[in-house]
């Protein structure tokens, strides 16, 4: 594959700004590979990058950074040292390279790197701390990659980050899932692909609990056995007659409302597990003591953490996954300042929206 | 329901021997159920009993003692202290109930009671240490019980008992299996169902071993991505193939075959981990310096353990087993003789042998 | 050893009200133990029992039950089922028994039984929904007892209950913690048995964080590396700084103040645990958001826990446990409602406050 | 600090010859520590290193190659990108480095790392498949090292890396050990360090089980409540009598013989874990259904694994191990031969044999 100088690439302006222009395209050291990205899409983070206040220190300098880390591709050059990947190869990306010396890394728990940021170590978080994938092609450490099986295409691959992270939410709870009673709240993408997987890992019943009558209908079209919507129902009543009256063993809190923490100790199992997905915009007040009672625990999980993105991988190629659904917007590269406010403004019920960098 | 004083039973006679005999009724405590038995099936247990050989010192008075511990049926009456089932509830059983005061039924292995077969202290092992449910009735701890969904029929039900066994394997690796690599060594029914649980908890590839081609045959049609007979081909190398040249995450050892633990390290991935599900008629030789060097582990499992049948009932009620190929022949509960000749000597191709007890 | 007809009794009267009378002595079941209890502790639940604030539904009858659950004595009756102690045996009580039939208690989490409160299916919570140790003798469910080693004295026994708790929340991390740096919020006697527990298993540094410097003291005695006054250092900057600027692989928060649920985030190592130990008095204000990002979790545990309260008499009896510098008084049985004022009003710096049953 | 260009080293002969010779100091890549060594010890893999038995492929060209992989010494320099250490810190080192892209390393298990000794792609294992510490000076990638406290001096430090392997034995068990009743087999080194780790975690009672009076004596003076003679005693008898009957919670196998895994077998409780760390020079004949009959797992560890050369670090640091007694004999490193002599001819009970390579 014959590699330009030069690519089309979106970069962050001023805050509130994302445009596009060239850049060279980037160059990839022995652990590396150059993806030429056909698809990505955008996800809140994206927003806070393009307001710069995903930033604490003000954030790099205008028009020289990419957003992106959700993206999908073709391996166009390796590395010197990468033999796990050939020119050619179908590939999604996850976000995340730890440092791999620190203390959490070398334990696995690289998406909670203690030198986050920190390149010169070695961690980086594509879209975030280095380029990203709003360009024709990336740079990525090669531990971030997984081989997309032929029947999984683009748009669906694009979709596996986000599974990846609903994964890794289930995955720190060591333990099978098949049979356990799942409450999702929050029927954003995350949820509603949290609906899936664990309905597809064998939860049941899986419940799933939101405000927007559309979202909820698609989340009983994705095998939702319940779908509650909190502006109808009393949910946590709802919950507790769907399991016994004893609440649901897990719940995926994936709104980020803060109130829904609440909702969602009152709906969990003694000594069940909330895994907190979403993020919160500000502090949350919450009957703590409810769960010292009850020996609930409340865990969190920070992007994909290890394997995760590979077990979401397998699931879509055994062909398990439907993420078509959630792909409502499609956009050039070019377009990408519509697309931000296609997806922020949720024009024509915009769930995910692509960027189609690559023909 | 109206409960008769007495009920017809098969008993263990002499070594060798099982018949038939009216027996009372088993009254029950405030914690059983008495459960009226419709189906019940024979395992590789049942015939160590009828041998006698199961039973270190000697065992029961003949034609004292019930087996059977693989049975589903209708709750005819419920102790003092049970809610959990009314009259009519259509249930399936597990075998083990542990003491419930040891220090390992205490943290949740009652499968491992310090005190297996001390009935006093309160374990009882249906069938084997207690009477079981090749009977009209049986007396049943509640925990041993689960509700039938509608939906799954007493065929199916009696197999679940084996599926727990098979769950459990996986339950005690502490870790989804989405996306992992499965080896299962042995095609019988714990085998057969193994590739089955493997499937539809997200694994893949799943990949089963055998020697018998009518049995590994049912493996493919139960979703096994691979099938490998030990005659034709060089299994190890060819799980390693198919697993990128690493070996196999989780390898299930359902054989009992001295030879296949070696098989088994030979074919698991640095780091994964064997599951000992088969029982062994003798001592194993086994080049252990592998595991020492590859960081592999041997786990093992006795019956169902905890939540393990649960989870295999939600997943029968999900309608994701497929149980009826395994169920070939049924014989009435006078029969029972006949049903365990079928069943040793494999008649007609024989995998799983049904008592039907109650029309 | 001869057992009386009628022993002397503390119970509950109205609201605000405990003294004492004659109760017929407690007959056991076949599973059960009568206790001799020589030595009692009060506790934080006693002093909400007094108040009957305890109780959502008001509570037991005036004048009937026994509260207490942190006592020692020694064994008067065994039931008829019980061989694992002999009249004469010197024990300790951890106050739960769960259901053992529901899945929490199957699966070895006990003090979350789904059946709490409910005795006819076996639950009992000694001195909270049976009577309990305030008495000169008490029935104990066999499984809650453990034996005393000669070396351990009752003073040090009983507050071994209290000890098991800080056990259980090391346990439920499913992790050695040598080498791992704890922070213990609260120097209460959980707080400074943490300190004690955290030091012995290995961990490095152990800091004690507080307010009231009598109770710093006590932790810097007993082995705590840091001991830091909220009311005069930057608690969080100490930690970080003691911690290599990481913060705490494990934080204990023991206090039971809204106000350390964000100190303790603030000072969590990222991908570290909190552990919920207080209990809260009023909803919590909290940075979850921190959490989220930081892939920290909250756990939370309540009583001891499988196998905690045997862990923590080992612990003594292998002398590597102060308690003697926590019991600060001394009362008669007859003197209950005195101990209780002395304990509520930490009259004379009260921590412990003993009650000596019998000579 | 000054780093001179040569130095004198130990290198690889022909098979069964280890001599010194001047080499160049190693460079050290952004990633790396430069260490100029003060002390080194010999262990079993150095004695199989010297016959060339560890290399299948033949090994490294003669007088290439520089063995040593437990040893301490002080930072010469640092690479670009570290600043973990200054130069003058001490330091010990673990042999292992992973590639940390492989699937076992991005989850935390780089000793069992996929691309074992492709260094290429970022694996070394020092003084196996890079040049290790039989040297003045050598190269440790920086997630090799932890920093010594004051207190540790360097004979202690060496025998830390083996600490760190017995550490990683109790680390992959998940759990506490506080109060669990462990059995060490094998009284060499790691069987030694591990009576005194389980110890100092809380382990009791802690059984040494050898054939070597003077091992065993040793043994008891590092505090194994109970040490037995293979020769002398019943030990599956005596390890049943310490523990109540029932086994012991935890069987360290570390001495390599055969029978050993039988006798460990018959002395693990119901439920419990054997955990093998010593190699095996043949194959092991075992009574492998007694683990599948009775739920006990046979885990196996490779060297240190994560974070548990820092818990030896620690609890060193803390006072809490005693070493002095296990270093044996001092060489110059101009006397490499005659320490390996000396280590496998165990002259004058030799135990661990140290290299004094920098005054």
């Amino acid at each position: 594959m014959s590699v330009p100088e030069t690519m089309l690439a979106a970069v962050l302006g001023e805050a509130g700004v994302i445009t596009t222009r060239e850049l060279p395209v980037p160059r990839i050291a022995a652990d590396e590979v150059l993806v030429r990205v056909h698809r990505a899409s955008l996800c809140g983070t994206d927003v806070k990058i393009r307001s710069r206040k995903f930033f604490p220190d003000g954030g790099p300098a205008p028009y020289t950074f990419v957003p992106g880390h959700e993206y999908a591709g073709v391996v166009a050059a390796v590395g010197d040292s990468v033999d796990e990947f050939v020119v050619g190869d179908r590939v999604v990306t996850e976000a995340h390279r730890g440092c791999m010396r620190c203390t959490n890394c070398l334990r696995g728990a690289y998406t909670d790197c203690l030198n986050y940021g920190n390149r010169g170590k070695g961690h980086s978080t594509q879209g975030m701390t280095v380029n990203g994938g709003f360009a024709q092609y990336v740079a990525n450490p090669v531990s971030t990659l997984t081989k997309l099986p032929d029947n999984v295409d683009f748009d669906a691959a694009v979709v596996l980050t986000t599974v990846g992270t609903v994964m890794h939410a289930f995955d720190v709870l060591d333990s099978l899932i098949a049979g356990a009673s799942v409450a999702v709240i929050g029927p954003g993408p995350i949820g509603l692909l949290g609906v899936q997987v664990a309905r597809e890992l064998g939860a049941h019943p899986v419940m799933l609990i939101g405000t927007r009558p559309g979202r909820l209908d698609i989340g009983a079209g994705f095998g939702a056995d319940t779908v509650l919507n909190t502006g109808e129902a009393d949910v946590v009543a709802a919950v507790r007659a769907a399991t016994g009256g004893h609440g649901a063993d897990i719940v995926l809190e994936c709104s980020g409302a803060p109130a829904a923490v609440d909702t969602a100790l009152a709906m969990t199992k003694r000594s069940g597990t909330i895994v907190l997905v979403g993020f919160f915009d500000q502090p949350v007040t919450v009957n703590l003591n409810h769960a010292v009672m009850n020996g609930i625990s409340l865990r969190s999980v920070r992007g994909e953490g290890a394997g995760s993105l590979a077990r979401a991988v397998s699931l879509a190629g055994q062909g398990r996954l439907r993420t078509h659904e959630l792909v409502t917007h499609h956009f050039p590269l070019e377009a990408i300042a519509e697309a931000f406010e296609t997806y922020t403004a949720r024009t024509d019920n915009a769930i995910k929206v692509m960027l189609d960098v690559t023909d």
